[in-house]
């Protein structure tokens, strides 16, 4: 596991566990953040992504806004201007700072922002050390949902910070590993066969979930095959070989269509893919490729391309679910869903009500987790989505077949 | 029904009943562009668009690219150079003219393209005359196929037409009515009660249908009601009048954007909606509003937003299809599902494989059929799609709840 | 000289010559467009060039607008919709029709825009038989306006429809050629010497000119040498075979910019210009490159990264109009000089002060005239502009040099 | 004069003048920054501006590319990536990093920059101490153009400041004042005559110029009125309050355009024109608008647009150079001519050639200088010059009229 773990969040939440919960994950995102300097936290490399600094701050803007100012009485908000800087994209709570401008914001420093976080998390220590019972429960959930949200967000800061430096001509590295990586053999690829039949998919209780896994319901499954593992780099490396991103049979439509208007030709940080010798930008800088591990950083058009090229397909978020692979710690899976609601989807209630509902279109589902996914964080029933042209995320694939 | 009814596409295909439709399908095209100048057929009002004169060559080159090349031996294209200029989307009968270039062909006039089609269908005719039986059966699944993409760009071709007159300040009514449409009085919305059950989804076989209705399989339905008809004019103009577009909480996110930057305030062809007098731009020219008629020509962003107003949502295609509602002639339904294959989808063999299956990304489905479809064009299987914020199209849609 | 003369606009105006002259001039804008059918003169190619219909329909509201309406007492337009669809830029006659949009116009037909014309036509010929003296007097400075300045139009209207045709990938003719051209031998370049001296530039008096002319006005003119013809085509070819579009040092930035941008790498019309056999697309359809001739349709830019590769520069417009080359028939000729005004340049006055004024920025003059223009149309005061990257005008360059 | 002033750069150049100048301009540099955190000196906010850091290593590069790699023999660049990174423009010196990325580059890091300032200004002043007669002669011209380029780009430092902080909802001061600045009474306009003569325009020799200032050449006058001032922000205000912005009559065409399309209303850090407490975003901070003040920060549409408004007009930049107006310290004032060459301007030699040259299309000249710039840096003959549409630049405007 290449970057420093946190504690898992709790699923049951008794109040001294959830302030040590909150201590681990708020200094995480720290220690994420202390390899880089003020001028990397401050910039932003394209509209998709945030700075560092910004995701350093509307994490503690959220547990401000959603736990500080509903539940400590006479509160006041550090800085008043913050909520319009800092706030995402909840318009239930009014205006804010245009996204393509965050990198704008070279004021609050980044000295100023550390300041920031440091005077919520006394204020939610004192709260989480003094509240009575009552207010403790009813802060519960808005401060076990602030933690998931952080650690959403130390995931999200790290695939920023990889596009930013990857922009760089000088190829700064985030972290220089320890040492250089052994090469590994590559595992052949496996099959396990899925027979017909009803499923419950979705988070039945029991611990944190996010309003978007809910309800648990029942799905039919047809027979299906699903892949021991992601597709390696070595595989994929085969298939750009192969012709695949020049023959437009493998691809749909608005896939053929990226292709041609970008110029795309291999994963988003792939160098040299058609030499002998190809590399990769990560975040321990550019590497050779490493032909054994997932590949990584492909949009679903790449992903579902690939899958037909190899005679297979995508599996569907439900497959995925029911068949919940063993270890999928390196990379999203690109699934064939879109993102979707459950059969009677509830939004989460108030200002949460926006966190994912909104969101429900254009947009499919991955499954898994990453390497750059807190440890702790996601479940079986965890639903991650992004638009099928994103290409910035730790998104790979994992084959499905009809049995 | 406004517009003239062409004949049946028969399900099952004799010979001649295959012929008959034949003509039927291909004069119903003629009849449908009679009312329009050569110039009303050769303008593009925008990308999404096709001229009318377009429609015309393309569904011809098609019947001459599907049937005629593969299964007429010695035949010889009227004019070689139409395979460049007509072919719409298939990448694998090679290059073809832009899309958002079509209304830039002054040439071939409207005269060589209705000479084009006369030389297509007598050649067709011929073959159908001559052809031996096993000639004919391997002709005939393209010959249906043909006929059912003739009829879908009937509809193309209103739809399109009704956006090029709508950007005319002078008001051209492609066809002016006979007489004014008696008022009619709204009729109370009422609900139908769906138990939830296991419902079989998809074409099962017996007569055509289009690849994307494949194959027919279980899916589970949780407990729902659907309305017994769609939602009337009258109806969204009450939430116009509540201030619907102007409120966020109703929105998808990428609604709320759409509705920021392009200003829209009501269903596309609506004027002065916030006066006592709207009126709506039809194919008949610019009318007063009728209250108790399907509201069309509105965006999924703009139906998902009118259900949460209505304290509703949208169905699935699931739902839908297993209430196959009665009466939907007047306007396609917005779905709240995504155009995903069904489990086990195969797409059309040969040159026909790209005709449904590489649009499967980011398109919504819509279900019913509209006033400007061919009579026995649809199916209660039909699938019909178009990106989320397609508004030139006659889409409306009908409310669903949880029970 | 291709195209059919039209009779010379006189520049003194009695009125038996006006009339004539209105005949005449009216008559050739329906000669210019005889050749096309309604389709062509209906489409719009690109933003900056507008339909032929609009170009008839447009100049026929000049005439209704700044003569009929100002003049013939209780004169009613023919169609009170027009000022809005046929209004070009004049802001203080009100709102219009925008300009990208102009081919969204299959209404008024080109029928009913003939009538249009017809009927301003016949009210214009009784002004003319009946007006008293004093009101000819005062309509007299606009018809001859409206005279050259439909002039200037049916100048664009040739522009336009090569443009449209050169987008048809059947490579249609606007009229062929009663015989093939027979092949010119190239004329070697020659220069004139003009020492220093005081040059009156601008036009003083005596027959019609635009604003823009004027007032005649002393410059000082350094020695400068002018050749004595324009850059022939094969000399653009060596230009090009020297590798001319792919250096840099050649190119102002905005130009350098603009080749790469758009790929730019040979005249707008020229086809396979890196072969031995490069052609030309023309209003008589594609045709042999004629070394001979003039090269038309290049930018600014273009026209000025030739004269630097060849040791020359452009002219100014002072040095152009004093030397007053003789025959410069083929091509209007880029000049270095920006479109400013003269000193103590005045308007028309009226409505008519849009008509040049407000376009002094950002824009290049061209001196001479083309195949296209009407004979009789130019002088040697004659100022053409077009912004520096404008292709699809018969535009073409003669070198200058310091002495 | 608000900001520090630097040494004046010695018209001659005896080595020990130089040296000092050298030491003084590049201090002078850094002084502009330290106010700047490291974030504030990293981030670009539009792509016509560009990094304070990167200004900073620009103008280093600059004097190692023409100054040390051409005369110091063995010289090794301090960074070999550095070239690609800190070429602004130059083509003749290969590949660059593309401008609008400028501030993607968190490393090299502010502390590298200015590591790599030590280091270049360490050689230089090396080469000045040791240098040869031959070979100080020969960089002299170099070293004389780099301690002027740095010049300009220390004003184009604060223009770029001030826009990003202009960006930043906080309304952060680059510098605050000493002391609230004492409310001016605003002077009358007056007018100078200058009657009809031939004048000497351009540079003569003694002293540097930049090529674009050169030849002097001689120009004829025609008589001519111009104010003994600046436009103040006073009578600016009146324009906006009688409505300027809104009434197309006083606007070149491509003007009016941009007041349509940007929704300009005041110019670029004005705040609340409409109301009786206007306010400007200044280096200074948000400060309530001075009346007495030159108006700043106007295109050139809108100094045009004024000047027709006020009766008057624009001078051309021999207008301007031939009255020489005494005290212009406070804005840069837009002339009513193009930037185009004087008549046998020759660019520099070398890779300076690319300096001026080749962006003599599409911009207009400027005169004076402005609040901003380094004393000593401007003369009567400098032309600065922006395109039409600029507004961030210290630009405003002084009226003229014919006699």
């Amino acid at each position: 596991m290449p970057f420093p773990a946190t504690a898992v969040v709790p699923r049951a939440t008794p109040r001294h566990a959830l302030a040590e919960a909150f201590d681990a994950v708020r200094a995480h995102s720290c220690t994420l953040a202390a390899p880089l300097s003020d001028e990397d936290q401050c910039v932003q490399s394209m509209p998709d992504a945030s700075p560092v600094k910004w995701h350093l701050a509307h994490t503690t803007w959220f547990f401000e806004t959603m736990v500080l100012q509903p539940c400590v009485p006479g509160y006041r908000p550090a800085d008043a201007r913050y909520a319009f800087l800092f706030n995402s994209y909840y318009e239930a709570l009014g205006p804010r700072h245009p996204r393509p401008a965050r990198g704008l914001l070279t004021r609050p420093s980044g000295q100023e922002v550390r300041r920031y976080r440091a005077a919520v998390d006394g204020a939610v220590r004192r709260f989480l050390d003094s509240a009575d019972d009552a207010t403790f429960a009813k802060a519960e959930p808005a401060l076990t949902l602030g933690l998931h949200h952080e650690q959403q967000h130390q995931e999200l800061l790290l695939t920023d910070v990889l596009h930013l430096l990857s922009q760089n001509p000088l190829d700064p590295a985030y972290r220089p590993p320890a040492h250089a990586p052994a090469a590994r053999a590559p595992t052949p690829l496996g099959w396990v066969d899925h027979p017909a039949r009803e499923a419950v998919i979705g988070h039945a209780g029991g611990g944190f979930a996010f309003d978007n896994e809910g309800p648990a319901h029942r799905v039919l499954l047809h027979p299906y095959q699903l892949a021991d593992r992601p597709v390696s780099c070595g595989e994929f490396l085969a298939f750009i070989r192969d012709g695949g991103y020049r023959d437009p049979q493998w691809w749909l439509s608005d896939g053929w269509a990226a292709v041609s208007t970008h110029g795309w030709d291999a994963p988003l940080y792939w160098r040299a893919a058609g030499t002998s010798e190809p590399t990769s930008f990560t975040l321990h800088g550019l590497r050779p490729l490493d032909l054994a591990e997932p590949v990584s950083h492909v949009s679903l058009y790449e992903a579902a391309a690939y899958a037909a090229w190899a005679g297979a397909r995508l599996p569907t978020e439900f497959e995925w679910e029911a068949a919940a692979p063993a270890a999928t710690g390196d990379v999203w899976e690109w699934t064939r869903s879109a993102y979707d609601p459950y059969p009677g989807f509830q939004p989460f209630a108030g200002a949460a009500a926006e966190y994912n509902g909104k969101f429900m279109m254009g947009q499919v589902v991955l499954r898994g987790g990453s390497a750059a996914t807190p440890p702790g964080h996601v479940r079986p029933t965890y639903r991650n989505f992004f638009p099928p042209s994103a290409r910035w995320q730790f998104s790979g694939l994992r084959l499905a077949r009809n049995l």
